[in-house]
């Protein structure tokens, strides 16, 4: 649906100018996000408050246009696309640290700010916000909040969700709303504040949140176990948590991730070496010590082939800047990617592992494997060239089955990536008619007219009055 | 509304002959919860699964009564009282814990179960259930859900919400609806596991819910700490979180809380205690002990008057038999009491307490504080006698001048209670016009007739239809 003139000129009011746009080239650098596909917006506009947002969205029932909330466009399932055009309100702008709260462990924060920006500065008061997404460089709290973001701390530390104590935001209706509390305990009224968690922009633009903090650790440690096979890895994965350890990482990488970055390494690898897990503990110094020590000889009980312990933070930094440069080395294996976010029981992880090597034999397709062993989700690639309908048609037939699995045994569709467009055509093997019906007349309560983001999360969420 | 003959065989052949009644005696069992007020269901029924309960549901729309979910009717706000009549739908029947996963860290129970009994359960297994309220021997997981329970441990564990993966309900509509997913991540769709978590009843009947544990901690440690102000003791936790020490508990108590339970205590009290602090420390066995010690060394620096560390389990639990004693020991300041359950953020605790001694002064009413320190959960009890109009007009003046306190400190007016009837007449302090309407809108996507639970929460949730 295209923005007329006199519509961008309203626009144009409410966020002065130079804060918006029409022309091609500067609107083509948000037509993007990380799925990398392509969604030309109908304007851009960078408002600068809440006041602002909810101007635009009031304007935007009145003239009839769509409104995507976006932060960075790091996000993997489209999320952040204006699929069916309309106006993407960036929230760079929006990116200040309003107050970090060394008393009542709590940071006020706008939804520009850069994830990573905040683990700096609450870091520099002794202060830890766990939630650590891949993108935390470049990734939003906004656009973390809207995909309930988690990352590899998670096993220990939990999700966003677990850190959002509160926030602010303009529904879909134009109305400014606050939600929730700035205390850990709070039970007055219905739990707004998680419902706006993971809502991918589909229910109101996020502009200020409260966020929980804890004590910074005093201290990490980091190290690699090797393996010969994946199953013994995965093995010692629910050995670990049986045995009453949560360290804060457990990360996995499968043989084809480990060839990808082996040359990284700080350390030689094995040539049989067909699994590997990077793990951090922390805590005081004496508990993290303590805690590597009982992994090593744990990882050798289950027969490990290797174990290397960081012994600085260095050498831990390369452990990390090698699974780090996963996500750009894995192309060596093929021009284009899918990229899925499974989820199962820990417990669960060998047999899943064992069934995408299956649908791997099926297909012929490159799958690599990686990710958060802690929390059973597993970061499923599919490389292959997407000029070839036949390898197209392969990876298509190879993710429902990843899924049929997934589901199979007790897991979910999407971790910490969250729905979009990418994973709406599968969103009915995990949420019933009558669950999705009434997730849909949550979207109407929130925002009757259907303007924010639209075409994402429901199969059929596409323009409800356009 | 009363719930005729016919009907009620109607209620009879759902849930089988001597699983409901219409007798005034057994309906006077559930006529009462710790609210101490009284409300006669028109019939009371004791459903087995959630097919039987989604068949009541459903009759009840058809038939035209009101269904009022109840656990154990430990609630102190009235959440489980038949305010209007109708059918009390008592969980006591779905008790199974149905499975402690210890691979995946996770227990599948049913509403009916004893908190306290999944304590027992999960610890013999070496693993650990955090939320612990204060009627964790009596009170339901069902029920702890309704009113998003905490307790002591919340300080450094959080509260029931972070402990819910999934759930499963019946909706007011009837229909059965599963929600969540089995694992720390999971964001498919809107989160309407924690949309049901703290709603106290009135969105559906919780048939199933999936718990998230943690290993056991190794070993606990537990002091008291005495002061001769409490703004000294205030401070002091203030200090603890300052220096990045989260211990399992802050326990707090005033000086008239002291009085009550100091016979109760295994050491003598100097007579100017003034506030005691009652802590515990957990985690490995160092960790405790090393934490107790800093503990120690930080009370005397703050000017403590005494500092008394339990030697051993026995004298641990008969510090927390006196914290435990309280809620009774306390009627012999007046035969009634009023009980808020006010948070603020934690460095605000000197403040408030303040502002509470300065409306004690003013009203000439007994003001009996005590709580939890470490998440700035106050419990204030006014002590009265409620035949006396006098008093129970300045009580109601004195809970004014406490929650518009409270609420310009940036607190909550209920940390774990929930807000039933009896803080109904305040939600609009807390909760504005726009978010109000926005939550009753979600109320009758979940329930359109308005059956389930009416009254509750929201000044004007009365009868939706009848």
């Amino acid at each position: 649906m295209p923005i007329d003139l006199p519509t961008f000129k309203e626009i144009e009011a409410i966020v002065g100018a130079g804060h918006c746009s029409q022309h091609h080239d500067e609107m083509a650098c948000y037509a993007y996000d990380a799925s990398v596909q392509k969604c030309m917006p109908s304007a851009i506009a960078f408002p600068k408050d809440a006041t602002e947002i909810a101007a635009l969205i009031t304007l935007a029932n009145r003239a009839g246009f769509f409104v995507i909330p976006r932060g960075s466009g790091s996000g993997t399932t489209g999320g952040a696309l204006a699929v069916q055009g309309g106006l993407v309100l960036v929230t760079s702008r929006l990116d200040n640290i309003l107050q970090i709260d060394t008393d009542n462990l709590v940071a006020h924060v706008e939804p520009g700010v850069k994830t990573g920006q905040l683990h700096t500065a609450v870091e520099q008061k002794g202060l830890y916000y766990p939630p650590d997404p891949s993108s935390a460089a470049f990734s939003t709290i906004g656009g973390n909040l809207a995909a309930c973001a988690g990352g590899p701390r998670a096993v220990k530390y939990g999700v966003t969700r677990d850190y959002v104590l509160g926030l602010s935001a303009v529904t879909g209706s134009g109305d400014i709303i606050e939600t929730g509390v700035q205390t850990v305990k709070g039970v007055v009224g219905y739990d707004l504040t998680r419902l706006m968690v993971g809502s991918e922009g589909t229910l109101g633009v996020i502009t200020r949140v409260t966020l929980r903090l804890l004590p910074k650790p005093e201290a990490v440690r980091t190290m690699i176990v090797l393996f010969d096979s994946m199953a013994r890895a995965a093995e010692t994965v629910s050995e670990i948590i049986r045995r009453g350890i949560i360290p804060r990482t457990i990360e996995f990488m499968d043989r084809l991730s480990v060839r990808c970055v082996k040359d990284q390494m700080p350390v030689s690898l094995p040539e049989n070496t067909e699994a590997l897990l990077l793990i951090e503990t922390d805590g005081t110094q004496t508990e993290a010590d303590q805690a590597i020590v009982t992994l090593q000889h744990l990882s050798n009980a289950q027969h490990a082939i290797g174990v290397v312990i960081a012994k600085n933070n260095t050498e831990a930094g390369q452990l990390w800047q090698a699974r780090k440069s996963l996500s750009s080395a894995m192309y060596q294996y093929g021009p284009d990617k899918i990229n899925e976010d499974i989820v199962v029981p820990r417990s669960k992880i060998p047999d899943m592992v064992k069934r995408i090597e299956s649908i791997q034999a099926e297909t012929g397709l490159t799958m690599i494997n990686f990710g958060h062993a802690g929390d059973g989700n597993i970061h499923v690639h599919i490389m292959l060239d997407k000029r070839d309908p036949a390898a197209v048609s392969a990876a298509e037939t190879a993710i429902e089955k990843v899924f049929d699995h997934t589901l199979l045994l007790g897991g979910t569709l999407s971790g910490e990536h969250g729905v979009g467009i990418a994973k709406r055509p599968y969103i009915g093997k995990e949420i019933g008619p009558t669950e999705q019906m009434i997730m849909k007349k949550i979207k109407r309560v929130f925002d009757p007219n259907g303007i924010l983001n639209p075409g994402k999360i429901f199969p059929d969420n596409e323009a409800l009055i356009y």
